[in-house]
């Protein structure tokens, strides 16, 4: 097998083989291929797309090129919560201590802010204090005594993703939906999550710039999902203003912070209701939306919440 | 101007302007510009294709990316030739003394094989003493005293194009047309000559396999010849089996020498009159094919043409 061949089969639009794939991924994240081969490769790729299998295959692989972590022994189902990002999004800082407080063992890893977005991380990062970087064990011990962990991703989490999308960045080729939907859902399998909560933000606040392109981002994820052995459930929401009504890294903090005291405002309320049903529902809690949704919004105004959010901090 | 730019507005099929592709040209060669954003560069290019003159344009990029000869004081009129090659090609080694001997200076610089094709420059190269590195003022001094001088392409002629074609053979981007034309046109016109006469070799023992290609690839370095105010004949011929009847370099040398001494097979004689024929209407001998032709071929069977080769070795 070599790079090359490789690359003229896509440049020629042809499918790449499971193997072919994972030789690709495996040797250019331990620098035996150029990143101008794999420049070329994922130019080909950009423009001549992949099919699902394909797709799939390319985000097992990344998955794989680091560690992956091994969760079960603090629950059969860890469920994950993913946004594609949006300004204003402090949705995880809201729901996850929401989850928390029901009961529900949450372990989230979160990124930097891509482009025009911030990250959680960054968010996180904002409170005096705080450290994001944990290792595993620390990931696990705080989910044992508090019931909670808000972290930074790993440095070995699918170290293939972060080099392939420094590639894609360098050479204009972020905004391509298979590579997208790999990214995410690499890191998502590493992360050792089981079911996954997605959320792919729509408008001009948002990579997405319309729902016809982020629903085929969506299939592309719940597809994958699939083929991989995930419980995979997309959420659109929409990205036209701001979410809430600050922008900004500690600001966000305060507002999650008074959201959780019960000031929050409606589209907040809506997005961290919607997609806590069904993190809910993942959780077994049940298929009844209303009665999830009225779950979280009961943790609100009760202040229980914000309660974990402190531990976590 | 930044190269990402560029790259994304190939990739998005645009046609990009002439200081677009001289900022490329100039920043890679200097080494501005890496490796991965040209490959990256290079396979849009190859998937999404270039205009007529933005192939023009890289073209000349290329061409002023290093020496440019000037042999205006060896004449007015320097007729040059060049094969996109084949198996048992020997035909520069027997065209052009019998250019030489009929008056007309010869400046030949050759290169070297192309994957399975020989190239004149390792031919000459296995003739025992022969020096193919010779510089432009050597060049200019055997044009003067023998009327000929044969050898290899001077290392500063074209860097840009070396350096591009050496990434498009890694990156599997060699068989594009426009890619192809812009190569062999910037060398041509690096080299100073103001009339060339292209022989582009079609069938299973060329690069270009169909008709239909080798057209299309005569019509481009045509449409570039007009456009960089040179005069450009193109002719087709076969190359469906070898020429001649050796291949190998030391062999196609002795075949060569046998050639002008008459000991010519027809195939041979056919290419060899027929570009030779061009030729001299280039530099001024009439436009009457079949006297041209009968001016070539006397010229092989009176052994004057022997001589040059002599001289020239």
């Amino acid at each position: 097998m070599n790079i090359q061949e490789i690359i003229i089969k896509k440049r020629d639009k042809g499918e790449l083989t499971k193997e072919e794939i994972k030789y690709f991924i495996n040797e250019y994240t331990n620098g035996n291929i150029t990143d101008y081969h794999a420049a070329a490769l994922i130019m080909a790729i950009y423009l001549n797309g992949m099919t699902e299998e394909e797709t799939t295959n390319i985000t097992l692989a990344m998955a794989a090129s680091g560690d992956v972590m091994d969760l079960s022994d603090i629950s059969e189902n860890i469920v994950d919560k993913h946004s594609t990002g949006g300004v204003g999004d402090k949705i995880t800082l809201v729901l996850m201590p929401i989850i928390a407080s029901l009961g529900i063992p949450v372990v989230k890893m979160s990124g930097r802010g891509l482009g025009f977005t911030g990250g959680t991380a960054d968010k996180l990062e904002s409170i005096p204090g705080y450290r994001i970087w944990l290792d595993i064990d620390e990931i696990k011990e705080n989910v044992k005594n508090i019931g909670i962990s808000l972290a930074s991703q790993t440095g070995d989490l699918a170290p293939a993703d972060k080099k392939i999308y420094a590639l894609r960045d360098a050479i204009g080729c972020v905004d391509n939906i298979p590579l997208i939907a790999s990214s995410i859902m690499s890191k998502k399998i590493a992360s050792g999550a089981n079911k996954i909560v997605l959320e792919v933000m729509v408008g001009s606040g948002a990579f997405m710039q319309t729902v016809e392109e982020a629903t085929k981002l969506c299939n592309q994820m719940i597809s994958i999902g699939k083929l991989a052995g995930k419980d995979v459930v997309c959420v659109l929401t929409n990205m036209n203003e701001p979410l809430g009504i600050n922008v900004g890294n500690s600001l966000e903090v305060i507002e999650a912070t008074e959201c959780l005291k019960g000031n929050i405002s409606n589209d907040v309320k809506e997005v961290v209701c919607t997609l806590g049903s069904y993190m809910l529902e993942m959780a077994g809690f049940g298929a009844d939306t209303e009665t999830n949704k009225r779950k979280i919004e009961e943790q609100i105004y009760n202040r229980k919440s914000l309660r974990e959010m402190e531990r976590a901090s």
